[in-house]
């Protein structure tokens, strides 16, 4: 295997950083790199806050529900879907600008999710570890006032990024066969695949814990897909400009 | 700057690729790798469908708007955003299953685009190319029907790898001042950034097409954004489930 596929296969996520900053010029090399990622039809609608304000770091560490990583790391970038930036080509050629429909919410939010992952990967191969904070969306009009976000500009998540001063295990992902179909959608073999899934997740959570109770993948996401998540978004997206038309 | 960083930037789409099969092993490696990616909340909301039969890849094809590399490529990958199987935990633990918010669809949609992107970065490493096929909600329905994906699923964007039959330039991205913004989102100081990328874009176009017109940026998207941009999105996304709550 490459040394390539070998660093994405030790992927885990980060939450303890040393207390050491990233070599000058080090971050813009590793955006530079982010953003060779592809982007739907040449659009590049992601702009990157990176939050340098103590301050700022503070109040959005407590916004994304008091992840003290947030205000810890060497850095905090926030990936925000932008078709701002697209609303001003359509001023400049005097065009109607049609930012409403789903589609576009679409893509702004996949190119800023395509992006931040070669950010990662970047990111991890400079020997830097990472955490993506989707608790940003706990709060959003906060952020997104803190950081003077316009409309047409929401935040996606946000990432933390720093020198590792942990080395937690990799979490194991679901069997191959679950997450891989060919040509048709057909999970009427799951079931057994992730019953076993399930055990060498209780495993993990043992490990990690020390003997404590082992929660499995199914019985943690019942509960995140039982739950109302995040009802405020719509509305919040609708005042930023997004309309799902 | 490490091998990886150098593969991120080399990056470019591969329209034509080789008939030349991938090695035994390798696509699966290269998903397996890919799934590491980060999952939001561990969800792991994301299926790839494998499309090996050829009257389904013509099909596809034609659905995307005619992209003939969609059947010539050595693989094509459906990325799937997929909410099905958290139902079947719900289930499973005798939950309610709630998949009817706006939140609910960015996490699905996210984790299939880190996972693809972690796709790309693995194929990239093996000198394979890959384009991104967005084409696939031209005709949503169409192709969900064919791949009969169920409610809670949906196409997020389909995926060319294969060898490479061309070698294209890689195309300028936007600078760094514009899409990387310090503290608070400012955007004063690019329209004069951006003149200048425009002319690097024409120059780039003008190489590409051996002298002929070349269109800047700015003009590209705001023909994108004052379209009607696949207007249907909306009305399928409900179809399978997806109720932007």
């Amino acid at each position: 295997m490459n040394a390539t596929m070998e660093l994405l296969q030790a992927h885990r996520s980060i939450r303890k950083f040393k207390d050491q900053p990233l070599a000058d010029g080090l971050l813009e090399q590793i955006i530079t790199a982010g953003q060779c990622a592809a982007t739907s039809s040449f659009l590049q609608g992601a702009t990157i806050i990176r939050v340098t304000s103590q301050e700022s770091r503070q109040a959005l560490a407590g916004y994304a529900g008091n992840q003290p990583y947030v205000a810890a790391a060497a850095e905090f970038l926030v990936f925000c879907a932008d078709l701002r930036r697209a609303g001003k080509c359509c001023e400049k050629y005097q065009k109607p600008f049609s930012g409403e429909y789903t589609e576009q919410f679409i893509i702004a939010t996949v190119d800023a999710a395509l992006f931040a992952q070669n950010v990662v990967v970047a990111a991890e191969s400079e020997g830097l570890g990472i955490c993506y904070i989707g608790g940003l969306r706990n709060n959003p009009r906060q952020v997104s006032d803190l950081l003077k976000l316009p409309r047409g500009v929401y935040p996606v998540f946000g990432l933390c990024l720093g020198y590792p001063d942990q080395d937690p295990e990799t979490k194991p992902r679901l069997p191959l066969p679950v997450i891989l179909k060919q040509d048709t959608y057909d999970d009427s073999e799951d079931a057994a695949l992730i019953d076993d899934y399930d055990e060498a997740v209780r495993e993990y959570y043992r490990n990690r814990t020390g003997g404590g109770h082992g929660i499995c993948w199914s019985e943690q996401v019942s509960t995140l897909l039982s739950e109302k998540s995040r009802p405020h978004m719509r509305g919040f997206l609708a005042e930023q400009g997004f309309d799902f038309k």
